[in-house]
């Protein structure tokens, strides 16, 4: 068994729900180790990570990407199980067919088809793979990182699995991501009844011009690159729940997704001034997600540009839109980074499925990667 | 047992918590019965209601007031258990003795003594009592109201027991309230992804210019009787929980209190304005919880006035500050209405108490009331 959708449907069938691995990484260990890899399980708290090289001089081409899947929902709404992999119309069914047990597979097929056709291939290849990327993402990728650099092992080039398309694959790629950084408000204000409202201070009140000028306020102006940045208060709540009480604290959480024209320590000074400005009393937390990562040239976007281009016909389209990834985690250390992996229209869904057709050339754009970069 | 120390421990040791009614309105009308009231237990869903007359000749004088309390709390944290009236350092201890059993006694001990000193005095005398003033009062007072509207019984005066001090029994009369009206709002936006805000529509961002023009706008300028009219968000809530969704929806509740400078549909009419000019789509549902009412000349206030003259050596303050009672149900039938009770600091709270000595004044300064006029 060696082909590409065999290998889909192995992984589909263990039900490796975030932070679960499922054995998901013995069998790629069991696979990768007879293509002359030397395989590293790293454990984290709950999270299985696997840190898998051949060779070991540089460049290092690294396949990064996750084994864990999002949790099925109902699965009587499913029209096929979704832990069975199953072949209906073209496609194949079943939670993380797309997200991304079809990219793993993928590369797994490109990877040993690649070292039996170049067994002295430059440098080393590498997978980077962790069953925590739909969970915390703090026993992760990010660990692994940490160890590398801990050790002064550097990826050079790395392609991460997440499935970066929109209708065939290739047909858009992540060379970057933009920055998140999260804010937990509390405003504080006085407690009362409504009947006396001189005895209470209201913090809905003070807070709302406060938060209307933060979310009319200008960040930036994006670049080639990266659209503006953007603010969103995902959540609000203030109140006992009584009719008759004015609330003693708002709460507000709020979520900047921001690009390189910006630092995370500028979004907090600004947001700072402007809750100053409106003479609030209030505690704030912030999270830091990652900062925005960008891989705007250089070998590895030249390869996989060429790479597709030989494949499907067409060019790749690179985008930083859409949500975080591991790559933030990856990018920081000065490797290249860019995200290819199958169309994403229905993962974290009902009915998650990818097209078989695509996985075949999938596995080949992975192998014409390898053999642009290691040949 | 004619002493009202001992009468409003025998109520207090009644545990009515809202809407039980727990006997209490039964020890009422046998004491009531002895000086020659006739008593009409008015029942309506789940709430006990007491109408209690004697004399069948105008004016009405009528005794209005609530065997209903607030619960407890943790009872532990109680110096004495809440529904057993205990005496301490001049003190009465235990839920409802300032709201509003002591009223209550008083009421019942200044009865029983006017009647043995004029037992042939003009007009009559009448009780409006009910179990639910400190639940929903839907089927309170106002349903007794609209029985004595059907056939025609009206009062002319109404003193009602709630506790309406500051400081010393009689300090502190209101002759009036505030209307409330209570609006729930919801903002409607559309849900999706922090990281794809050109597809969804944030509500809270939308709704927050327009709840600022709300909490800052001007609604009148009250008047002699009445501060101006004040709003207030109670209850603010958006979003799923979760950091990276934009809320489909904002769901935000406020109150009014208002006076008769304004009307409901006045205030109704301008909140629409300012949601509409936001350019929000919304749905709101109104909840009219009563008019502002205001007795500022009569019979009842200039008696009410002379009674605190001369039992307690100073001249009381008129007021409508406060929350609603149910005196909005009564003067709209045309009765002269004013709210005379203890001391209001611990109502509603742990430990609450009673001066021992202001029920004798209230109950002296009731007896004064019925003399000024039904004699
Ligand atoms: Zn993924
Ligand atoms: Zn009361």
């Amino acid at each position: 068994m060696t082909d590409v959708l065999e290998l889909t449907k192995e992984l589909i069938n263990r039900r490796s729900v975030t932070p679960e691995d499922a054995g998901c990484q013995d069998f790629m260990k069991a696979w990768l180790a007879k293509s002359g890899f030397e395989n590293e399980t790293m454990v984290f708290e709950d999270t299985t990570n696997l840190w898998s090289r051949r060779g070991t001089d540089g460049p290092v081409f690294c396949f990064a990407g996750h084994t864990d899947v999002v949790p099925s929902g109902p699965e009587d709404a499913w029209q096929t199980p979704p832990f069975v992999a199953t072949e209906r119309d073209g496609n194949l069914h079943g939670r993380g067919a797309a997200d991304m047990k079809g990219s793993l597979a993928a590369m797994l097929a490109a990877t040993r088809q690649f070292v039996a056709d170049y067994p002295d291939h430059h440098g080393s290849i590498a997978y980077l793979i962790t069953s925590d990327e739909e969970g915390p993402f703090i026993n992760g990728t990010t660990r692994v990182i940490d160890t590398l650099e801990a050790r002064n092992e550097k990826i050079t080039w790395c392609v991460v699995g997440e499935p970066s398309s929109t209708d065939v694959v290739g047909d858009v790629v992540k060379n970057g991501r933009r920055g998140s950084l999260t804010g937990d408000l509390v405003v504080k204000g006085i407690q009362g009844h409504v009947a006396y409202p001189h005895l209470a201070r209201n913090p809905v009140h003070q807070a709302a011009p406060a938060l209307d000028e933060l979310a009319q306020a200008h960040w930036d102006n994006g670049n080639d690159f990266f659209p503006p940045t953007s603010f969103q208060i995902s959540n609000i709540h203030g109140g006992t729940g009584a009719g008759n009480v004015i609330p003693g604290e708002l709460h507000v959480c709020f979520n900047f997704r921001f690009s390189t024209e910006v630092t995370d320590k500028q979004l907090i000074a600004k947001v700072e001034d402007i809750l100053d400005k409106h003479g609030l009393e209030y505690e704030i937390k912030w999270t830091f997600n990652g900062q925005p990562f960008l891989t705007d040239h250089g070998d590895l976007l030249t390869a996989t540009q060429k790479a597709i281009a030989s494949e499907m016909d067409f060019d790749t389209v690179l985008s930083t839109a859409g949500g975080t990834s591991d790559g933030r985690f990856i990018a920081p250390t000065g490797a290249q980074v860019v995200e290819l992996g199958p169309v994403n229209a229905t993962i974290h869904k009902i009915d998650e499925h990818v097209r078989i057709k695509d996985l075949y050339h999938l596995e080949r754009i992975y192998y014409r990667l390898l053999e642009n970069l290691l040949t």
